[in-house]
């Protein structure tokens, strides 16, 4: 009932997803691209044939995003769909991979139907949004929307000492376009959520009205380091034991609060880390994340002011290091209005969220209007090889993609 | 005036300590002597030629432990001074050293003063006391008390996948005297503290009644990794702040039972210990001592309750695995009695104390009236290469060594 009103052909696209899929393919069913890595071209190349089999005009600019145009040397404010095609080192074959090849099968429709448009649309490959080996993350859509200059990200040096203007030569998509060179009329992404809410509430689309603000702290607490067995609980400076209060006040601080806010301590590292010695340092990290900024600052102040004030009184030192700190961003009102509504043409559930994740749309937001829109991910797991979002949803999400791409086509939000 | 009464040489005994701390030394000031490697044959052989060269009749038991005795050939019950000269890693120059090479000194101050004995001094040096290398610690002193088998000790596979019966034999100390072939009157050990309670006390001498019970616990909670970002906090089973919050408990469940509970957290791994990602996994241990046997019983079943009920409630998955468990042992009461009247009769200030840590001693306890002699750590800290104790406290213990040993010789205790 869905496909009688679109035109798309989700088989086509469920088909590039497992063909894009093999390429950097990993023995447990997942895929490690990572960014300009050699599997990264073998990806790019990839997509660049289809994108010329199809038909469109392509473009590399000089960060290594990747655009394909339809109709070529219209020059008209184009409608962007896009997203990336890096994966993190133990990623899936989904994340920015559906954004870009359901941009892809619309592209190809809209030729095959022989649709009459007044502006293009412009498929976009973002260079590095992953992160995992230059920072920062969602760079190609950051330089692109001139929120970082060129020559900056192009000096960026990787985890493995490698220089990111070499690397993007050697892979052969060191471009000639200048930034921001293409006339941009507003930007969609299709993206599976990487969390369990559709999942859990049975609800087929998420229109994403805004990306929560991501703090990151590095919490350094030194000690003293002293025989477990020896020494009583009121003489010791237990580093270990530092780290674990803390997190533990981190999750209940982000419980608490409630609403959008969460609190993760992901990765914690004791020295010297034996079952019968008393930790003399710890390190460990805290991520705060919030859709309300000033609620973001609380929690960082909350969470700062505790640590400060249990080492204090414990008689231990604490550093803290502030990694990341970006701010919430809100997608332009009628861009979100326009998703919701597409759903419900098209009878699906749909739900008004924020995204707990970072993603190319945000960096657009900053000077177009962008929207994005959500299908569910199974068991809410994401960046892992298990990563899964069904067929039906898929397809769910490519319609919905469709019928706002054909709004803005024709006009949608002026 | 302390050596007024007193015979021994201390200076002697600190060059000694210097000398075998120069055997295995590291660049960093500490010493490296494993079990049963090439530097822990090089410290037995230096021990060995003093032996030799002050006069004892020298044997070495089927576990390589090594007994020097004088006078030679009297078979009457001995008084057995003794402790280990195998360190950690990284460990430091007093330890179990200060322990065997005060023995040493004792019995060449015996031989140099032609004093009258109607029963022999033993000095002893037990192999692998400290257990890093080869499990259990303290392995030669409980075969030789009859704790263990000598056959199991011998085909123990270390860390490295050796067999300690094939390095022992590599290292020239095989011995051929049956195990507990030399009878034994009482046994005493003088060792430094390893822990803080002596300097913050401003004590000089700690008369050990007896050393704490042992329970280690190793912890594996599983969970489910998760997308930092995206994943409400109700929605999360998040073994890393389960882990967190269990140490957390742990801290505050030895605090709030008070006397000589203490509980640590040494250990915690996550998985896959990202910034942003949720842990699936966390392993951690918990160590927890008492005095009491049945409050350690209770600070274990406490512990373990609250873990199973956090980890239940929280839809998460819980494995304990306990590696060591080892009740309190006493030590008798009239060697501690015997250790407190030497202090006093010195001039020192003492102090009765259980010990934290395990040592020889416990395991000749089970058989031999035993007794320990404390001395001040400097800042707590032992198995540390900045593992210090002053001269004045040494020479201190040594005097109360004396003074013990010539009351056992003189029948002491019956």
């Amino acid at each position: 009932m869905t496909q009688k009103r679109c035109w798309t052909d989700s088989q086509r696209l469920l088909d590039r997803i497992q063909q894009l899929g093999s390429v950097g393919a990993t023995p447990d069913g997942g895929v490690c691209r990572v960014a300009l890595t050699d599997a990264d071209r073998a990806g790019r190349d990839l997509v660049h044939r289809w994108m010329r089999e199809i038909g469109l005009e392509i473009f590399v600019d000089r960060i290594g995003n990747i655009f394909g145009r339809y109709p070529a040397g219209n020059d008209a404010p184009a409608v962007m769909i896009g997203s990336h095609i890096d994966t993190v080192a133990t990623g899936g074959k989904y994340d920015g991979n559906l954004g870009v090849l359901a941009g892809l099968e619309l592209a190809q429709t809209l030729i095959e139907r022989g649709i009459e448009m007044t502006r293009p649309v412009v498929v976009a490959v973002f260079t590095n949004e992953e992160g995992v080996r230059y920072s920062p993350d969602m760079m190609g859509s950051l330089v692109f929307a001139g929120g970082l200059p060129l020559d900056t990200a192009l000096e960026a040096i990787g985890i493995d000492g490698t220089r990111l203007g070499t690397e993007l030569e050697r892979i052969g998509y060191r471009g000639t376009l200048p930034i921001g060179a293409i006339p941009i009329h507003s930007y969609v992404e299709l993206h599976i959520e990487q969390g369990p809410v559709l999942e859990a509430e049975q609800t087929v689309i998420g229109a994403v009205d805004m990306v929560q603000g991501i703090s990151w702290t590095e919490c350094t607490i030194r000690g003293q380091s002293n025989h477990a067995g020896t020494t009583p609980m009121r003489l010791r400076r237990d580093a270990g034991w530092a780290a674990c209060n803390i997190a533990n006040f981190v999750h209940q601080l982000a419980t608490d609060m409630g609403g959008s806010q969460v609190g993760t301590v992901g990765r914690i590292g004791l020295t010297p880390n034996l079952i019968n010695v008393i930790a003399r340092q710890s390190v460990f990290t805290v991520d705060l994340r919030n859709t309300d900024d000033s609620r973001l600052a609380e929690a960082e102040q909350r969470f700062e002011a505790y640590a400060r004030r249990l080492c204090s009184s414990e008689g231990m030192e604490l550093e803290t290091k502030r990694l990341v700190r970006l701010p919430p961003v809100s997608f332009d009102d009628r861009m979100v209005n326009m998703v919701e509504k597409a759903a419900i043409s098209l009878g699906h559930s749909v739900k008004r969220m924020p995204s707990g994740a970072g993603h190319d749309a945000q960096m657009l937001a900053a000077r177009y209007p962008a929207g994005m829109v959500f299908i569910p991910s199974v068991g809410g797991i994401s960046h892992n090889v298990r990563e899964f979002s069904k067929p039906e949803h898929i397809t769910a999400g490519l319609s919905v993609l469709e019928v706002v791409v054909s709004e803005l086509l024709r006009g949608g939000i002026g």
